[in-house]
């Protein structure tokens, strides 16, 4: 039994005091796990943007906070009544829990879980209406449930998920994001039918990841759009036959692309998070049977301004959270596939680090350089 | 053969000249049908808001024009070319043509027609750019390629279908846009899903229709939405379990029909056409799963303003154009379900009248009284 079981633990974590500022490294304290919830020592973390959003303050968050998401490690302990992992367990940290039990779960028809779309993930606490952070005595907020920006964590049971052992987790960690969202939106939720033209707005990692959905998919083209060269060039190896810069025509790019496919697109991918690119991708569709999926996450309290009558030419819109990738039952095969080299991840990384040096790795993102 | 084969027939038509003033029934005189083309003795027409959309002004046609989009007639000749029909068949006139021909029309996904779709029907002439109609000598405009609202009309082959011509025509006219529209949005492009729960904004005719679709898809609840009471009793006889008047709730109505519904419904129909209804329909669906299907004609520049988070949940939205039926294969099948009492037709009809009466039909839709 792991010596630190019951005890408060103290480790490092990278703390977000304020927006606009730099993460400090600090030493903090974490609490043993409680009822239905795990331990969890941290062993590689990703960054997103949907933690930088939080340190830019577009999205606001309970501060100080500890950020992160996109992550896998070990059990350290396990809280009352959780009979599914033990310590030793390697696990990834899922920010879509999964309860296997509400209404969305039993469905078998989306990946949504009540408990996420119930929860108020804005006060930072755990389920129970307390955190398991603190520095100094002061209280440190959760993030998502899963707050990965520290050498330990406490999640809920239903936020894990338990994987094969034999993987490398400084790799698959970011399997616990962005990959699965992207490769999951082409594979389950369009999903992209063999021979089909698809175009991808958004060449970083969850456009990347797409691309190499449509093309497990057995896509015939796949348009890669990005208004960074260098990205468009990194996404040929993903799978995109064709690439193109939206700042090298004068006409609108959906008008471009309809000319480029013989009417437009059978389905669409918004990986950039912007609701002008949404719409964008809205009007490239073909008539008939066109699918936007929306990826991207957008500023809070925009919208997508969508005229009705090119709906009723048969296009459709739609979108997911994780790629409506059931946890338990499909991420373990999401690592075996890398596993066993029928999904890349090694070609995601561009960087790895410390946490000590979270925050030269949050500006190589916003810079473009991951 | 026809007496009047080859030659310009004279006969009475509903001319409007000017918007929001009332039709003037005229002489006017129909030129044979040209390649490809047909003519038809109009038996009995339907009167759609898309009429009075161009009565009212709200959109603009090139006038003056026959307007008239809803019907069922004899042929009286066909063009040169046209080797599926003949003289004497009852044929059903469809705004919606099916050159199946198309990469729409033979792609087996779709019922729209990239001729609908290429076409300019603004001009309101035919395919080689012409009309068929006179008066005096000045040229009328046709109206979506069918100007039924004239005792004689000529319309493209590719515009009919043949029907049974066993079929009472005063009755399976209607079949030609509103009902079709409304029942096969249910069961073509939503699917509805046997035991599902249904809410359809707008209990008029596209409503009522849809209504029966839902019925006919096995949903366990449908849920009618009106703000005209007498609407919402007259929606029981076609399948409603349940109807709301938005103005007997203070609260937005799609929080009432959440509560309603455990978290809201699995299939949300647009009956209205406006895009305020589509949003309120929108907001109200479940989350994982809930299918928005606009079928109403929103005002031109109008937009269905979408939070993409909503999206990101797995709702979707769609459409389609007359219900996505395929016109050839499908409207044949329609008339004889309703021959076989498989679905209603006699339920919508509220009033017969002769041509010379349609400013009083349309004065009775304007004041929801069909």
């Amino acid at each position: 039994m792991s010596e630190t079981k019951g005890k408060v633990i103290q480790c490092k974590a990278a703390v977000c005091w304020e927006a606009r500022k730099p993460l400090t490294i600090e030493t903090v304290e974490v609490a043993p796990p409680r009822g239905g919830e795990v331990r969890v020592r941290i062993a590689y973390t990703g960054i997103c943007h949907s933690d930088a959003h939080i340190l830019n303050g577009c999205i606001s968050a309970k501060l100080p906070v500890i950020l992160g998401h996109e992550a896998a490690g070990i059990v350290e302990s396990v809280g009352d009544g959780v009979t599914n992992f033990e310590e030793g367990d390697h696990v990834m940290l899922m920010f879509l829990p999964e309860c296997n039990q509400c209404r969305c779960c039993t469905s078998g028809k989306t990946g949504c879980c009540e408990v996420f779309m119930d929860k108020n993930y804005a006060n930072g606490l755990l389920m129970d209406g307390t955190s398991r952070f603190t520095i100094k005595g002061k209280t440190l907020y959760h993030f998502f449930d899963t707050s990965t920006f520290s050498q330990y964590t406490v999640v809920p049971a239903i936020s894990l998920v338990k994987i094969n052992p034999a993987a490398p987790m400084e790799k698959v960690c970011i399997l616990s994001c962005g990959i699965a969202t992207g490769y999951g939106t082409a594979v389950n939720t369009a999903p992209v039918t063999p021979g089909s033209v698809c175009a991808v707005w958004g060449c970083g990692c969850i456009g990347l990841a797409c691309i190499m959905g449509c093309k497990a998919a057995g896509a015939a083209r796949i348009i890669g759009i990005d208004i960074n060269p260098e990205k468009i060039e990194n996404a040929k190896k993903f799978g995109i036959t064709e690439g193109i810069n939206p700042l090298d025509y004068e006409k609108p790019i959906n008008e471009v692309l309809k000319e480029m496919t013989n009417g437009g697109l059978d389905f669409t991918f918004e990986c950039v998070g912007t609701t002008k690119t949404m719409e964008q991708a809205f009007m490239s569709l073909h008539k008939g049977w066109g699918k936007l999926c929306v990826v991207g996450l957008a500023p809070d309290g925009d919208t997508i301004k969508v005229p009705p009558f090119e709906l009723l030419y048969g296009r459709s819109i739609t979108g997911a959270l994780y790629g409506d990738f059931r946890r338990s039952k499909q991420v373990p095969d999401l690592v075996n596939m890398y596993m066993r080299g029928e999904i890349m991840l090694d070609e995601f990384i561009t960087h790895t680090m410390p946490l000590d040096r979270i925050n030269e790795a949050f500006d190589l993102m916003r810079d473009g350089k991951r």
